[in-house]
């Protein structure tokens, strides 16, 4: 695979996807999508900007520096798909001036401060799985920007057994935890789309959910203590599973996106691996029958680990997908029951008493399979639709319950009304993924035809599905973070004094603003 | 009642607690408490220092403003047993100078605009019943100080029921914010000891957690939204159940004990009012095996609603309590079952299964019949123990499992060593009363002969259990808050990063730093 590729991928092009015939007919004959895109074979790297100076001072707090252009393009941009389309136009301009490894906290801190001396942007860099535009730093005003990748940052350092918690490094992703645990008998149970690449890390400094949330919580909720290096020293906060002692600075840092400080450890609590998992679909009439459901098992349970139902376009071209000659009429739902086989078996028998009394249909283990199979195929999907001409981007939010049904038409009418108003009208289709008993999140996959202009048509696109989630009330993001793309909803949604807060914090912390400048803060 | 014995009591005298005859033979025999100590007749309160400009300011930001003696002194102090000691001596210097009661939002905002322009110090002041300190403002540097009675803020404005939320003024009382759920068949679920007086605002703003917190949640759990009025202007947070969007400012004004705002609403999570309610008693050999089996409960299941767990000394105080003739062997563990009839009669027999399995003698319901009865008993004993010449007073922390041995070993040695080195041996005894997968909260309580300063005499012993909390590696506080008591160990518990990132949203959201001076911040 050459450095480009790599770059402007998920998946290594040997793993790559043939679309189905059901989704090329439909891209051809819904959306018109007839022209493959083939992406440039040159990448446009900016000069290193790093001076000497710089450049010696980071060697000698942290050996371990690389400012070769493999390096700086498979750090010069996240995981969207207006980072990928850039990248695929050949435009790396995002690219560091150079890529530092550190091998521990220690060398961390003199990254940092040597960053700080000479007023060098610091990009904490863990699976590079942003969507969000949060490893794009501002050069204004920097002598250069180095992405700190966190990657030898490996290790499990403890697993308590009594309190089952486990702290490890932050650079350790999500497969290689689940590995690492699951030799002690445990599991961590985060399994967000972006498992096969995130790290722990960047889980916490994004707030990441996992698919299974209704049964292990949010990432945020899993995390009992945190190690943070700040240009201004070190912090651990997490003494006890909860405490009265001021405002929780675990939730500080949760979410702060590299801005606040770099998490170097981090402490979660972990469960005993289920010996049993058991995945169930159900039809519903309707998504206004399903979602009735997903709160009705979220308020009053049974509540399986996994809970997810789709809207009816969704349920239509999940079954295309999957090559089913007719489409199933309805919405589907996806439940996945974990824990010992006697629960699940017990769980399972309430859970078809309480939907069946809700308007459900089972239809058994087929769907939960099909859909385990392709928890983590998405990203790899939109390799192969981008690469056959066709846009393809989510957008996610969070309401309360009571605000989520016209949250959820008023996103999917901004969403398709505008790309129609480009002259690419769209497919949405949206699912819910994530409950809890006051609210939950709304996950929309639009895919269209690619304009001449594919990265301004998203553009359009997101900002008038920003803003009907604003109109909405529902908050900018339920998983994927503000980094750059995000700051304009978001700093309407805290307000004035929020942003003044958060200013402060980042102004005590990173007194000279080194840290990811540009994301984050409004 | 005279308006001092209103200020140091919890309780109208007319309702005050005879000791049992078991307690007062304890207290004379194993105590040597023999004399009482009567309080003082008269409060010396310093003379009202607020200039007249800034009374004229105030006045006109809210017309009621009161100056008198009553009101002062009724906002004098909290409710920990050094406040009570030093009202009890005639010691009123705590006492702000004016007293302001705001009748809504805009009014607060007003207040907090003149006492900035006219430098008075305001202590948000919700039911008083802080027990650590937090409604003692500094004067140094003021023009006054002023206590910011959020009374007069006590409307119930919006119940949702399809997301499960309700938005109070943050004045409201908890049984006042019950009474006005049950009309919509909805709890709160959230009764801790301070169950009787405080309210919604004092909640949120210092961490509570009730009772019934492992089946509801402590009080920052259950809070979805809040609106905070500061010096540098409104905020609302809280759009979702849950969002990625940045660090969570719900949790950085929760806990934040009026230093950083004064919260005027809170929007919390309620629930159906349970069909059913049982309380039933277990006994364990000891209080390892209680704690144990505790930790199994809140890891595995079933957990109950409440699960409190008393070792060896308070399972035989609570039993002399009870007027037992002779006290049970082992400790008790009380578990609280809510839900449906069908739901509660399923989780009392597992619950039996698991519990019989971990070394339990089930005691039927009633030890919980007991124990619900006197749920809320203990700060009118406190009363009557003060009179009798007692000196009373608990200490709580949290720990994780794995620490949770050793820090209750480590904190009753130090209560008890620290107190016989005074020549008054204490009676220290504790419960488990809050239990999450990864820790526990202490709770203990102290009861020795009042020494010739008893203010001294129990600073003394708080600063050993701080200490020993802070070697164990435990919070200073699960549930009690910061104020200005534990601030020596908060400090060490968050670092200077820690204080720095807290002072600096202070300045932010209050430049002029006129929001409860000398509490919470280190």
């Amino acid at each position: 695979m050459d450095e480009l590729s790599a770059a402007y991928r998920w998946g290594d092009p040997d793993r790559s996807v043939n679309l189905p015939d059901g989704v090329r007919a439909l891209l051809a004959n819904a959306l018109g999508v007839r022209e493959p895109r083939p992406p440039a074979r040159v990448a446009a790297l900016p000069p290193a900007a790093l001076p000497d100076s710089a450049l010696r001072a980071l060697t000698a707090a942290c050996p371990q520096v690389r400012t070769d252009e493999a390096a700086r393009l498979a750090h010069a941009a996240g995981m969207s798909t207006v980072d990928l389309l850039r990248l695929r136009a050949g435009d790396a301009t995002g690219a560091p001036d150079a890529v530092v490894i550190p091998a521990g906290h220690d060398e961390v801190v003199a990254v940092l401060a040597a960053c700080a001396a000479h007023r060098v942007a610091v990009v904490p860099f863990g699976g590079g799985t942003s969507v969000v535009g949060g490893l794009r730093a501002g050069r204004g005003g920097y002598a250069g920007v180095v992405a700190l990748d966190l990657a030898r940052l490996d290790q499990l350092h403890d697993v308590d057994p009594v309190s089952r918690t486990a702290t490890f490094d932050a650079g350790v992703r999500a497969p290689r935890a689940e590995e690492l645990l699951s030799g002690h008998g445990f599991t961590l149970g985060h399994f967000p789309q972006s498992f096969e690449r995130a790290t722990l890390g960047g889980f916490a400094a994004t707030r990441s959910s996992g698919q299974a949330s209704s049964g292990y919580g949010r990432f945020d909720q899993m995390v009992v203590g945190l190690r943070v290096a700040t240009p201004a020293g070190d912090l651990r906060v997490g003494r006890a599973p909860h405490t009265a002692a001021g405002p929780d600075l675990r939730q500080v840092f949760l979410g702060s996106e590299g801005a606040f400080g770099v998490i170097t450890e981090v402490t979660v609590q972990i469960r005993p691996t289920p010996p049993e998992r058991r995945y169930l679909g159900w039809r519903f009439p309707d998504f206004t029958a399903a979602t009735q459901a997903a709160r009705a098992l979220a308020q009053d349970g049974p509540l399986p680990a996994v809970l997810r139902c789709s809207d009816e376009l969704e349920t239509t071209i999940n079954a295309v997908s999957d090559g089913a000659q007719a489409a199933d009429d309805g919405c589907l739902m996806i439940t996945g029951l974990e824990g010992t086989a006697g629960a699940v078996t017990a769980m399972e028998s309430a859970l078809a008493d309480r939907l069946s009394g809700l308007g459900a249909q089972a239809l058994g283990p087929r769907p939960g399979q099909a859909w385990l199979r392709g928890r983590f195929a998405a990203p790899y999907l939109r390799d192969a639709l981008l690469d056959a001409g066709a846009l393809v981007e989510t957008v996610e939010t969070a309401a309360f319950w009571g605000a989520l049904p016209d949250t959820y038409v008023a996103v999917r009418d901004a969403l398709a009304t505008s790309l129609a108003d480009l002259g690419t009208p769209p497919l949405v289709f949206c699912h819910v993924s994530h409950v809890y008993p006051s609210g939950a999140s709304l996950y929309f996959t639009v895919v269209a035809a690619q304009a001449a202009d594919p990265v301004a048509q998203w553009q359009a696109a997101k900002a008038a599905a920003g803003d009907a989630i604003a109109a909405a009330g529902a908050t900018i993001t339920h998983h994927h973070g503000v980094g750059r793309d995000h700051i304009p909803w978001y700093r309407d949604e805290i307000g004035a004094p929020g942003s003044a807060a958060l200013r402060a914090v980042k102004q005590a912390l990173d007194p000279e603003g080194i840290l990811n400048p540009g994301v984050l803060l409004p």
